[in-house]
């Protein structure tokens, strides 16, 4: 039996405001347990102490980055980097550098001696390295969700006799409204096929995703990692599965690119779209991005013949010509002091590579899971992530049991409460060192509730805790 | 007969690659010309004289405002300011407290507490100000191409049953591309109609447009100062001309918003787009704009259903419910960091007021067009802006004869050179003074050409102007 410290001086900041304007997006939160003491569990392999995090931390070639970021005090530990990254301190120089010299002092001629022009395409660049692509496939540009309706109707166009889209009931709720949207545009000619989780959201077989994919179907998309589970796919088997098929296949890979290595081009996947604000690290609303497979990219048209997609935009021709090659997926003007952010944290996972991110992500993942079967399953919640590695994105989620809210009495007071909540908890792995963040934590604070309402809510406790 | 100086030392930066990642955007000329001396032309009511001016901007109550801007040196004069609108000093304080303090600091909490929610509709709220609309019928967003693409598909589901879009020769481009776009997306049932202009670029004929707008023309789009010559429409007449046939209207004020006063409501306007990085100061690929008038917005859909545009977001439903008003124009998240730019850059228009700047526009404008009309009309250049006000936006154009570049001998040498150019000079009325800038300006220089390979060229001489 776990002794859960009784929390003695802990402040809710309940941002859960009912109103439209200030409905909250995502998981978060932040807390402070300086005084808390984590007693090592005698026996265990896994030891809480402070002591063996420093071991794990020595061995930890990445342990460093934290430095790269900006965290302001100890006190603060944030678990929640899968929904806005983490400042790299890099970032705002780089910023004014852009906004300062390049705006200010240089004006338009930044458009050519600053590298302006360049820029979604320089970026695109760079977000190629860590999926799997030829810097000529993936641009910078516009959100994820103005991306996936320009690649899910070049998609369509390209399968002009199908009329079935596949989908699943685990990817993020957007991709979703954005597949509505082109199938109402298109005259309600397609039809869209989510296919169901059989193990309470935790993953998707693989047998009934096969099943759904048949020759009607135009396109298969989903998200590499969903949000829900952590869960994440097999990209070249459904990639091959959908081929098979003769459907194309487009993945979200907003919680998958900067988090876990992505491979497009080995899985010959058609079409890819991601967001920078979380695992690029590039700030709010962050320019997101688009791939498109080098040889499909002639063949296909973006719906928004846009200023930047055309492809001599300077002689002013009153007719649109396509771009050759991925700028013609690009629409208006690259938002370039937002660029300068996304390149910076771009930057920043570059450095560190894939592989090795990867590796430290599994290592921080594996250690929480172990806190919350330790700490958690007492209390009646469970981990309801995958736990083969191999089946894992970079997050993890807790389910519990209806009730279960009773073993941690504070929170129950910080706002309604209902059951069937669904917890996670989320780190940012560049930024994360095991002996600062996770022995501190204690998994019984990490709860988002979904209240009454049916919103999803921040919980942030400022206080501290007692024993 | 004028005598122009000699160019003695001039260096002219043509940012000119050819490559599609070089080209280049617009017009811009900055130049240094502390040296030349413009002598007072007796007995003229206009007079070029440092005092005369300085006399005028004494009785300028905006003089003041050029302080507002990081204007580096007095020896670069930036006539381009409705290319990209010079930095306001405000902007990178209020970029480096939401990059610092609310995402480094704050993380997620500022989505609640900083009001991150409700940045697009906050900034589009002031916008709504300047172009005389409700504030709950603007909001600032994704880039113009996207939301023209937006409004257009929403424009033509109101009117299943009319096939015609009416525009005119002289509108931007890209507005084009994005209309053909939409045609070629709905499956080629609609046809576009190009109003030309009768008068070499100048202006469009509001009976030519009459005509062309008929019982079968679903939308009427138009930029309301024009690109090429600053001609500006009559907003409620055409707006009026266009609901008369039954047709809606959808204005571009790329070239309007933050330059002359603009009266959607008024108008009984139906749509309008613009963009912020011009005349708002929002600086480059600023987040643009969109407005729909109130009794419209929910019979309207945006065919891009996004994230932002769901009714309830964070309830995380699979299904799309369009949010009420504008929200459902929203696509993904809103690019705040970009945003933070775009509202310092709007708060400064707010501030001065459109009565007052479009004063001091004209005042400007007026005291160019003399300059051109005493220097630039010997050398066979000629003023190609309507003379009349009313006509007239914030920018002005001079237009060459053929062989006339032999007048200005060292700009021959910086390029290809072609007969047929349009050669525009253009400033940014809040942050130019006359005294400091307009008797300084040698409007012989201010030109700009379509080179042989029918791009645009910027023209930079940094260098100095002797006698």
């Amino acid at each position: 039996m776990v002794t859960v410290p009784e929390l003695t001086h802990t402040q809710f900041l309940l941002a859960s405001s009912l109103d439209t304007t200030t409905r909250l997006l995502g998981t978060m939160v932040v807390f402070n347990m300086a005084d808390l003491k984590l007693a090592p569990k005698e026996g265990d392999s896994f030891d809480t102490s402070q002591a063996y995090a420093e071991g794990l931390d020595k061995q930890d070639s990445l342990a460093a980055k934290r430095e790269e970021f900006a965290i302001n005090g100890e006190e603060l530990i944030y678990v929640d980097g899968n929904s806005l990254g983490r400042l790299p301190k890099r970032t705002m120089p780089v910023i004014q550098n852009r906004v300062e010299r390049e705006w200010g002092e240089k004006l338009i001629r930044s458009w050519g001696s600053c590298g302006w022009y360049e820029t979604s395409t320089r970026v695109g660049g760079k977000i190629a390295q860590m999926v799997g692509a030829r810097s000529n496939e993936v641009i910078a540009c516009d959100s994820t969700s103005v991306n996936l309706f320009k690649l899910i109707l070049a998609a369509l166009a390209l399968r002009p006799g199908r009329t079935k889209i596949v989908t699943d009931t685990l990817n993020f709720p957007s991709d979703i409204y954005v597949i509505e949207g082109c199938i109402n545009l298109l005259g309600n000619r397609h039809a869209l096929q989510l296919v169901p989780s059989h193990d309470n959201d935790l993953t998707v077989d693989m047998e009934t995703l096969e099943a759904a994919v048949d020759d009607t179907t135009a396109l298969v998309l989903l998200s590499h990692v969903v949000f829900k589970s952590g869960f994440m796919y097999d990209g070249r088997a459904v990639t091959e599965l959908a081929h098979k098929a003769g459907a194309l296949v487009l993945w979200d890979l907003s919680h998958a690119a900067g988090a876990v290595p992505v491979a497009l081009n080995e899985w010959n996947a058609d079409f890819a779209v991601g967001c920078g604000y979380k695992y690029l690290n590039g700030g709010p609303g962050a320019t997101a991005f688009l791939y498109v497979r080098e040889d499909l990219q002639d063949q296909c048209s973006s719906p928004i013949w846009g200023w930047f997609g055309q492809s001599r935009p300077f002689d002013f021709a009153t007719s649109y010509t396509p771009a050759k090659g991925m700028a013609r997926f690009l629409a208006g003007s690259p938002p370039l002091l937002q660029l300068a952010a996304v390149e910076a944290g771009v930057d920043v996972i570059k450095e560190v590579g894939m592989e090795a991110l990867r590796a430290k992500s599994l290592q921080l993942s594996e250690y929480l899971i172990k806190l919350a079967d330790e700490r958690l399953s007492p209390l009646g919640y469970s981990v309801g992530t995958p736990r083969d590695p191999a089946q894992r994105g970079s997050h993890s989620r807790t389910t519990s049991a209806s009730g279960s809210r009773r073993s941690i009495p504070r929170l129950q007071r910080c706002g309604t409460w209902s059951s069937g909540s669904v917890e996670r908890w989320r780190r940012s792995c560049t930024s994360s060192t095991l002996s600062t963040d996770l022995p501190l934590l204690d998994p019984t604070a990490i709860v988002q509730r979904r209240g009454q309402c049916g919103n999803s809510m921040i919980l942030v406790a400022s206080g501290r805790f007692g024993s």
